[in-house]
């Protein structure tokens, strides 16, 4: 799958209140938050790559973002490669749960992979006509709206990157600010 | 956590009865055939750290080895230290389930690790007094009794060892008669 992803700084109340004004167009997913902590590897530089290794600590919200966490803690190891497509910001990915977080943690520490950065948030995912809309409130960095879509062709990434850009404006927010920098980077550039 | 494992070539057939003959000393716990796959590393020999990485994919024989699966496939994902008792075989290890066999395999290929080698065998689980008692028939390899223990300090091993010759001596089985290759060393050296 090609995930095609624009995200944009924004007051997520705000959003959240355009969301909610659409009616049954809009649907409140799930929220979770998210501890996520990235690793160098021990053979090439990821940051040179733009390659990133993620084992993401992830515990549900049930009522949203500030809310208190219900549930227990899931992780997931996740892959991300290079970018295909820069203006969309569209990466193979590959991604697993895992039912041992120390023990995961413990294979890549075993293969030389080293802990670089930890971001933790706060996520509300909502559904809008079929299009994932994430509201985002991220320690030491900011708030963040995602809209995001996932294809399975790298033929379709054009049309997809336009439905993003459509779903944006329609939230009021403009494609136009759109931060290309991941959530680790920004942390890592302050 | 510290494993102790001594493994001898055995009829299992014949060792099976043994167990049979214990009573209630011994139990049959549970069968599972499984189809390993291990990797090679982009950034270190594997051959030459005495280290493994390995996906395993599991499917359990509830009739015990020769018996039609039962139930779903299941992944495991784990990684095997140096060895740090060579008489015991002694590594350290961690091992996690992965929800995801496919996307598991597609990390560890975005990474940069092949696969190198696959080993498949049939494995019944047993229990004598407490130490855990293995039959494995290895496709392409042959049949082997494996004595297993844990212990959680380094310090435990010596002991452990004793108490794993003294279960193979118990089945019939002489711990001179060890074999520490692997079972990827096996099929690989054929």
């Amino acid at each position: 799958m090609y995930e095609v992803e624009i995200k944009v700084p924004a007051a997520v109340g705000t959003v959240r209140e355009r969301l909610v004004a659409e009616g049954t167009n809009a649907e409140r997913r799930d929220a979770r938050r998210q501890r996520d902590v990235y690793y160098d590897a021990p053979h090439r530089s990821f940051a040179e790559t733009d390659e990133a290794l993620r084992l993401r600590h992830e515990t549900p919200l049930s009522d949203g973002i500030g809310s208190e966490p219900t549930g227990g803690t899931e992780a997931v190891m996740t892959y991300k490669g290079p970018l295909i497509d820069d203006a969309s910001k569209t990466r193979e990915e590959h991604e697993t749960g895992v039912t041992d977080a120390d023990a995961a943690a413990g294979v890549l520490d075993g293969l030389g992979f080293t802990p670089a950065a930890t971001v933790s948030k706060e996520r509300e995912f909502w559904a809008l006509d079929g299009v994932t809309v994430t509201l985002d409130v991220v320690e030491e960095v900011g708030e963040f709206v995602e809209v995001e879509l996932a294809v399975p062709d790298v033929g379709d990434v054009d049309e997809a990157r336009g439905r993003a850009v459509a779903t944006l404006d329609r939230i009021g927010l403009d494609a136009d600010d759109q931060v290309r920098t991941s959530y680790l980077g920004l942390l890592c550039s302050q």
